[in-house]
């Protein structure tokens, strides 16, 4: 176990299968694409589950939520799509469940220890797919609510009686 | 700027003011409450944007996309909330877009540095707040798509002709 899967365990908060999917899936996409961690938006990401796979997305590939290049479709499957903005290529990953021996699960370090240790091929579906570019992230302009005074991303204002409202203090008024 | 910042960059990608506007709001409401990281799910956080300081927040707080911690309601404002679990005390923090001195956004290191020296209470205003606790993040069981043989979380299954079928499968038949 290197540096940097220590240093990602310690942003996830602890060790778990999770994890160590996620790790093998961002790995072999990024292998896959440049190799490069993406420091703005270089690269996106698109997850299909919100698990804890996904914070080894975004610790290696630097495709994080914060920045916007960490897109989330609902669709509780173990699969990420990592998309190159310089290269226009895309790939996909996905993690096949059934390649895990049974019982190891019930052993949760041998089923870590498993998962960082066997090859590739046998637990990654990967392959190369176009899609279309996702929109980067934007900077929009601020107002500020009429009721709390506070600042509001303009494209989330609402407005009531011809002023502009924040929507929890729009949500309050109804 | 210490250790744990220049780790935070790293996670980022790259240093800007919004990712020093998170790490304020993050650092005023994890020292109101324990002050300690969640390691699993003992801290829930509540935001309003999903900007740069998102990844400030998730990468001190330890309320992460992946843990099932971080709550995003997309309103557009510079507001976070924190819940401690264990002493059921909730703190929001808001960011005091106003306190900016004028033309010093123009400069961004300047910016950066300013935000990082000011006194907590000219940029944040914070207050304890009750809230309903969030429910944890649950682990759930797993179908087998019946068109692309991939697995599903059941709770995100379709069913088309008495068959489970992923999301995507499902759209693509449409």
């Amino acid at each position: 176990m290197d540096g940097t899967y220590k240093d990602m365990i310690a942003f996830h908060g602890h060790s778990c299968p999770g994890l160590a999917i996620g790790y093998r899936m961002t790995k072999a996409a990024l292998d896959f694409l440049s190799g490069l961690r993406s420091k703005d938006e270089e690269l996106v990401a698109i997850v299909e589950n919100n698990a804890c796979g996904v914070d080894a997305l975004q610790y290696i590939s630097g495709c994080t939520f914060g920045k916007g290049n960490l897109i989330f479709k609902d669709y509780g499957k173990q699969v990420y799509t990592l998309y190159d903005r310089k290269t226009k290529r895309g790939v996909r990953v996905c993690f096949m469940n059934r390649a895990v021996p049974q019982g190891l699960r019930n052993d949760r370090k041998k089923f870590i220890d498993w998962l960082l240790s066997v090859p590739d091929e046998e637990i990654i579906s990967l392959k190369e797919v176009r899609i279309d570019e996702p929109e980067p992230a934007r900077i929009m302009k601020s107002a500020e609510c009429a009721f709390c005074g506070e600042r509001v991303m303009e494209t989330r204002v609402r407005e009531i009686n011809g002023k502009p409202v924040c929507i929890p203090c729009a949500e309050k008024m109804q």
